[in-house]
Formats: C-alpha cells, sequence, structure tokens
C-alpha cells in the first residue's frame, strides 16, 4: 500500500482567555486540520490587581497544557511552535508559570511581544485572504488588539493596543448592563488607546480591511443570520449596538444568529470595533480567513509562500482532488476568451473575470465523487471547503455555478459577490466553455465567435466545423435553448 | 502547473433497443466516468419478419454513431471498445450496417456472440462486485438474456438465451393489457427457453447471485421507495406482479419508484425475471454493479484485475482521496483487536469484521475536506461514491458508521447490511479505535484490552499509560460518558 508522507505541525497559542492546540498537515499546498483543541484557562481573570498570576489560574494552564503535550509527541521540534500573548506578556511571575510549562511541554513557550504577535497575525492574514493592494488588518483579542497595514506578505506598520474584548468587558461592563452609557465608556475608551496611531494609519492608507477575530466572525454570522451580506459597515455595527441596547443586562442577549458561547464578549467587542471603524474611518470590513495560528503554521511552512493566495488555492484543490488540469486549463481559457467577446458591451465587474476562471479552474472537482450528480458534489465539495483568498460569498458563488455547470439549468440564488445580473452572465459563458470543450482535445480548440447584443448571446462557428462535429453541434442547440427558456436569448450560427 | 496523465477509454455497446457510449478514465485504480450518452436507436424494433434491418432502422444508427464517432476521435485506438449484440447478430444484413459504420467510427465494430456476450458481462459483474465463492449472474437485455456461473474472475458456464424484455413485450404484452393471461404466456416462454441449461445449472449450483439489467435496477427502485430491503426474492417478485397487476393496461402503470422510462417494458421483464427465478430455484437475488459496458472497460484496463474487488476498491478511494494510509491501516488494526475482545461474547454476523475494517480504512475520507464536519463529509463521500464490491446496503452502513465516527454520538438509522445490534456495536468499537490511535502513534499501540458483557463494555488501560496520557484518557472518559448515555454502557478501568 502507498504511504502517504505526512508532515504535522503543532501551534499553541496561550491567549488571554483560552489557550488552543492546533494540529494540521500540509496535503497538497494546504493545510488539513487534524485536531483542534480548545480550553477556556482564564489566564487574564487570574491576573491579580499587582499583574501576577494566582496559583489557581497557573494550574488551570498546566492541566490543559498536560493535555496538549501528548500530542506533541509525535511531531518533531521545528514544526511546533508555541507562544505565549498578552496575559502572559502583563503578568509580572511569568516565568514560575513558563518554566514548568516547558517541563509539561518539552518545548519553550516563546512569550511574544505585541509587535511580533501583529506580525505573525499579518502572516496569517496575508497567506489567507486574496486581493491586491494595501490591507489593513484588525484583531481583536481577548487583553490586546493587533492593527497591521501591509501589502502582499509584508507589514509596513504593526501595533499592538492593551485594549481587548475581556479586559473591555471587565472595566466597562462590570455591571453588566447593556446601557448607552456603558457603550459609551467603552467606545471612548478605546478610542483614547487608538488614537496615538491614528494619524500614521490614515497616512499609509489601505485599499482593503479584513478583521481577525472571534468579534468578526460573531458579527458575520448574525448578519448571515439575519440574512445580510457579509460586508461589515458601521452602519451595520452601530444597528447591532441598537439591537444589544434592546435587552437589559448582558445575560439576557437573545440575538438572532449570536451564539451563547461568544454572547459574553460581543458588547465589548462590539464597543472596540465600533471604536476602531470611528478613529480611522474604515468604510467596511471582511472576516479573515486566519490570524495568529495560521500564521504560526504558515511560516513554518515555508514553501507555501505563494504570491497569489488565490491561485495557490485552486491548484492545491486541483492536486488534492486529482483534478485534470490541463482540461480544466483548456476550459479557463475557453471561458476567458468567451469572455472577451461579450465584455465591451456587458462591461462586468473586475473580479467576474476571476471568479469565471476560478470556477472554471475547479469545475469538474464534484466528478471525482461521481458523474451523474456531478453538479452537485461539486457545490458540496466547494461549499465545504476552505478556500484561503476567496471571502465566503465568493465560495458560495463558484458552488451555486458549479451545481449548474452542465445539464439543467436553473436560476441562481441570492448571492454577494457579484450582481446578480453578471453572476447569470458568467454562469452562461462556464457552460460554453464546458461544451465546447468537451472532447477534451487540447491542440484544437473550436474555431468560436461570441457576441452579446444586451443580454441576447451569439455563437458563431463555422458551417464545416458543425457539420464535422454534430455531437457539440446538438449540445450547443440544446444549450441554445436551455438558456433562451430561462429568458436568456441564445443563438448558434453558422459561418 | 502539475499535469495529470488521462488515459481515456471508451465503450460503446449497440444494444437491441438502446446504443450506449460510456467514456472514462483512470484514475488511481478507479474508473471515473467522463461522458454517458445514450440513444433509444430501437434496433430491435427495425428488424422485419425475415430478419432484415430496415433502411430507417440503420439510418437511426448510422446518426447516433456519427455523435459518438466526435468523442472518439481523441481516445487512443486500443482504448476503444464496440460491440454489437442481439439485434446485429440476428440481422441478416448487419454487414451493410457494419460496413458504414466503420467508416463513420473509424474503428470496427465487434458483433459478438451470446456467449461471448456472456463472458463480458461476467467479468463486468466480477470487477464490481465483492464476495467470494461461486456466483449466479442473470443479465436481462432488449432482444437476449444472458446466465452465468462463475466464480472469481472465471466463468464455469456461459448462456445467452433468446429471451428479451423488448422481444417478450412485442410477443406477450403487444395488446398492452396486464392481464394474468399475458403474464402467465410470458412467464411460461421464459421458462421454456431456460429449460435446456436448468439441470446443468442446479448441478454447477452457487452460493450468491446477482442481477444485472434495467429490470433488475428498477426492481430495486421500487424496493426501495416502497421502504423494502434490497434483496430480490421470488415473493417480492410476485408481489410486483400483482401491483402491476392492479392496472388494466401498460400506459396506466403508477407503481410508486418506477420511473416512466422503465415502465414500458417492466411487465416482460419482470415475468423473465420470475421465470428464471422459479426454474432455477432462486433465493434472493442482488443488483450487480456492473455488466457488459463495465466488462469492456475493465479488460481493456488489465491491471484493474485484483482478487479481492473491495480490498481495490479501498486502496483506491485512499489514494483518490489522499487519505494517511498508515494511520487509517493502524486504526483499523485497533479496531479489529477491539472487535477479537468482545466477539465471543457478541458472535457479530461474519461481514461485520470487514465492515469495521472498511469503515477504518475510510474513516478520515471527510477531513480531506473540512475538519469540524468531517463526518458528515465522509458519510456523503461514501453515500455518493462508487464503490465497487459493496452492496448499496453496506455503502449506507459505512456512510452512516462515518458520518458518527468522531465528537457527538446519535443513534444508528435503520440500515439493512447487519442487525441494529450489530450495526451499534461495531459503531463504538471504530470510536475507541479511533480515540486509541489519535496521536497518529504508529509504533506503539496502546496496551488496552477490552471485554464485553452483553451490551456492556470494560475497556482496561494500564494506570501508568493513563497517566502519561492524559488527553487519550479524558476523550476516553468523554466516549464512556457518550456511550452509557446512549443505553450502551462502558467503563474505562485502570489496572
Amino acid at each position: 500500500m502507498e504511504r502517504t508522507v505526512s508532515p504535522l505541525y503543532a501551534a499553541i497559542d496561550l491567549g488571554s482567555n483560552s489557550f488552543h492546540m492546533w494540529i494540521v498537515k500540509e496535503v497538497a499546498g494546504s493545510v488539513q486540520t487534524l485536531a483542534k483543541i480548545k480550553r477556556k484557562v482564564r489566564l487574564a481573570a487570574g491576573l491579580n490587581s499587582d499583574n501576577t498570576l494566582s496559583d489557581e489560574a497557573m494550574q488551570r494552564g498546566w492541566d490543559c497544557l498536560s493535555l496538549f503535550a501528548e500530542r506533541l509527541q509525535d511531531i518533531p521540534d521545528a514544526n511546533i511552535r508555541i507562544v505565549g500573548t498578552a496575559a502572559l506578556r502583563t503578568a509580572i511571575n511569568a516565568d514560575a508559570f513558563l518554566s514548568r510549562a516547558k517541563t509539561i511541554l518539552g518545548h519553550p513557550v516563546n512569550i511574544i511581544p505585541g509587535e511580533e504577535e501583529a506580525r505573525i497575525i499579518y502572516q496569517g492574514v496575508a497567506h489567507t485572504s486574496g486581493g491586491s493592494g494595501k490591507r489593513l488588518v484588525v484583531d481583536i483579542g481577548g487583553a490586546s488588539t493587533e492593527v497591521i497595514i501591509g501589502e502582499g506578505f509584508d507589514a509596513s506598520a504593526l501595533t499592538s493596543l492593551k485594549v481587548g474584548c475581556v479586559t473591555w468587558l471587565e472595566r466597562y461592563f462590570k455591571d453588566r448592563y447593556l446601557t448607552e452609557d456603558n457603550f459609551n465608556a467603552a467606545i471612548t475608551a478605546a478610542k483614547t488607546a487608538i488614537e496615538p496611531i491614528v494619524e500614521q494609519y490614515q497616512k499609509l492608507g489601505w485599499e482593503t480591511c479584513v478583521g481577525a477575530s472571534g468579534t468578526v466572525q460573531a458579527l458575520q454570522e448574525i448578519m448571515l443570520a439575519q440574512g445580510m451580506d457579509e460586508v461589515i459597515t458601521l452602519q451595520k455595527l452601530k444597528r447591532m449596538q441598537r439591537q444589544a441596547m434592546q435587552y437589559e443586562r448582558l445575560e439576557d442577549l437573545d440575538i438572532e444568529g449570536l451564539t451563547l458561547e461568544r454572547a459574553l464578549v460581543f458588547p465589548s467587542g462590539l464597543s472596540i470595533l465600533i471604536a476602531i471603524f470611528e478613529s480611522l474611518g474604515i468604510e467596511s470590513m471582511t472576516l479573515a480567513g486566519g490570524a495568529l495560528r495560521e500564521g504560526m503554521v504558515y511560516e513554518m511552512m515555508s514553501q507555501m509562500r505563494h504570491d497569489n493566495v488565490r491561485e495557490r488555492t485552486l491548484m492545491s484543490l486541483q492536486a488534492r482532488f486529482q483534478l485534470d488540469t490541463q482540461h480544466a486549463d483548456t476550459v479557463a481559457a475557453t471561458a476567458l476568451s468567451l469572455l472577451q467577446g461579450c465584455d465591451t458591451e456587458w462591461q462586468l465587474e473586475p473580479q467576474a473575470q476571476y471568479l469565471l476562471h476560478a470556477s472554471a479552474a475547479l469545475h469538474e472537482i464534484g466528478t471525482t465523487i461521481e458523474f451523474k450528480k456531478s453538479g452537485e458534489h461539486s457545490a458540496y465539495l466547494i461549499s465545504n471547503s476552505d478556500l484561503p483568498g476567496f471571502t465566503r460569498a465568493q465560495k458560495h458563488l463558484i458552488a451555486e455555478l458549479l451545481r449548474r455547470f452542465r445539464e439543467q439549468l436553473t436560476s441562481m440564488p441570492e448571492q454577494h459577490a457579484l450582481s446578480a445580473q453578471s453572476a447569470t452572465r458568467i454562469l452562461r459563458l462556464l457552460r460554453l466553455a464546458v461544451i465546447l470543450c468537451h472532447r477534451r482535445d487540447h491542440q484544437q480548440q473550436p474555431p468560436f465567435s461570441l457576441s452579446a447584443n444586451d443580454s441576447k448571446l451569439t455563437l458563431t462557428l463555422p458551417a464545416q466545423w458543425l457539420a464535422a462535429n454534430p455531437l457539440t453541434d446538438a449540445e450547443l442547440q440544446q444549450e441554445a435553448t436551455r438558456q433562451t427558456d430561462m429568458g436568456w436569448p441564445m443563438v448558434i450560427t453558422a459561418s
């Protein structure tokens, strides 16, 4: 039997609220999770007023590390990274904790400065997010908040603020009341903390902004549960604050889409985020695909550094599912050349092109499971896989395009990655490309030309070619009927 | 970008009712469908009383072959096989049809004798079915029915009868009435045709019986739709006949689970199957995973001949989804050693062992998609993949076991591969094996021993070992609680 090489990696993050262990395996240029273990150690809550960690808090930490230690035994030293963050940075008796921790783990714990934490978080974001241009990254932790500006894999500004959703909870929502006063105090305090960096950050500027933390994830879950799109704006944050203020106390909070686990630190996290939005003048933010732990793991896997995260994701999925990359390339090239034919008329959003490219690159992924319902399978695989570089909305769009890449045609569901019209249009092109390439002949492409007049498509092929390829002709005719029946007129003409 | 080698194969079968083209690709020792094209050419219906094919029927055939020809251009000659069956065997002017067919296709059509058809069908069954011992194979076609006895990959009796569901429809249900008289005439005539081979076949004997044709597939679909298990018996066939006779005419037929497409030849096919069951004294039959086209393809891929079809399937899935086979082997070995501990007490069915082995071999398949819901993903992948060698019921059981292989425990749904009690029991062992191997240390296995007392399990491990492995200990304790809460008592004891 074939033996798979399985390089395992472990990232352990001793956070102020929870300890996390993440065990992964590198598979074909992607990170596959083997285990995720989290324990609420509440280290920050064990800090006394003089910043000493209580014996009980240290013991909770050591008990948790004993569990983690068992899994570390089988992972090579070079593939293990263990870091401590804000609570351990603050504790004046951290050395006592560390020395026993090292004995338990068989590995040293590295307490990292806030700037280093910010740097690693940025790597986690850079390795899991698509898009180009400068990005602003915000990560709200339990006892610190990292704010970074970078481009590609290089960060140009790194800040760690002593602002966190656990510390802000204890300071500004100690009475557990969801009053406007408490919110205002929390927001104002966060603004004061961020004030020193505002000028520098606004001067540097950014094109996109991503958030990487439980608060931002909770917001996304709420927004999706309430039927909104995935883009976080100040307006939506204010709406959330008003929703929260409808409840008297923290324990009464019952916002649709907010899980019990996240509810406790939701008002404090929300206050910090509102302060950051207002202070820096952020227009919109999306959820990052990774942060500290992802940064730790990707940095250990140095070969994973790929300039184009989205392209790396597509290649990894093609390799993991053993897709016919030559055929995928041909379909993608055909789809893009179809797009060129109608782009002047259609003026699609810039991202339409790479979403069409990605869909073509992955269109046969479901065929690896089974042929008959391969569209369904493709949609299932895409919806449930991690696609670094693609936003949740883009992943959803690709899944829905692939659900319909061949055979019966149904209208596209609601999605937030493109306008409804553009999504329909790239679906039409994808289906045409799949039919035009069905012979899997990668040398000779059908000599087609495509033109668009409003929503009407005219595909022209030489009469002689159509006569020589009766199956393609029959399938194109059937496709023209299907698209026309959907109200998307299409004709095949012979030249 | 990595280029995948894609050896394509095509099997074309010019049947009496339909022409089929099946284009496949060999991927990691399994057959992946790239295209399936079927046209109802109705060649047999174009045979005149003197057994000449009408010009119209020939033209329908050639038109269909022109479509097929387009797809053949890119497949190497050695990977193409084209056969004609009963209608072409019978047509006295088949040469005229063949000569033009060869020009159109660029490949010769091979009209195969009935015995050769039976031989290839047997290969198709042998390559896609599990189990050992002698098997009886029955394939009811449009104009012929093949009956074969074989063992492993060797057939010892090959018969092609001039009995088919299309010819029987035209002869015994010509008036389209579903009367007892029509059924009786059809059954009697089929019995007369099979009579000459009854003695020889009964003398040879068989242990299992599989059916490979639209009729048997239609029966399975009806049985599943009506909530029955997948095993076809004479009693069920008679029940189907009574259900059919509740309708006056063929076009009125409205049996739950019977598709319109299959309805026309259902009464004639059913009559033939009843005759075969009664004449040969068949007790039960299941659906084969393949027949003529599968035999054609697997024979071209000579390296696919693997003595143990089920093992080949497991290895192929492990390779296709790049599973960690070393870990899968360790979990499987652990699961089987757990089974040994309680087998005397539990006395599970013989097939329980290989179903447990198969589940362990594939348990991480869903993890390749995503970790959190990996049980769900495993169930999805298994349910939707082709698993040569496993019956539909076994596939369903494996999917349901894998849905529950870790984390939350729920009771098993209804299934027909094992008793409900046995299914629960192998689920318990699978989960334990996964926990015991969670460290992925393939050298050292935990020194456990397991014993059963009725449904109560006692897992014993050295106290020292438990102390040294607190995470495993915690997970085992949690699992004992989960199983006990389900009414399946379990304790962990230290020795």
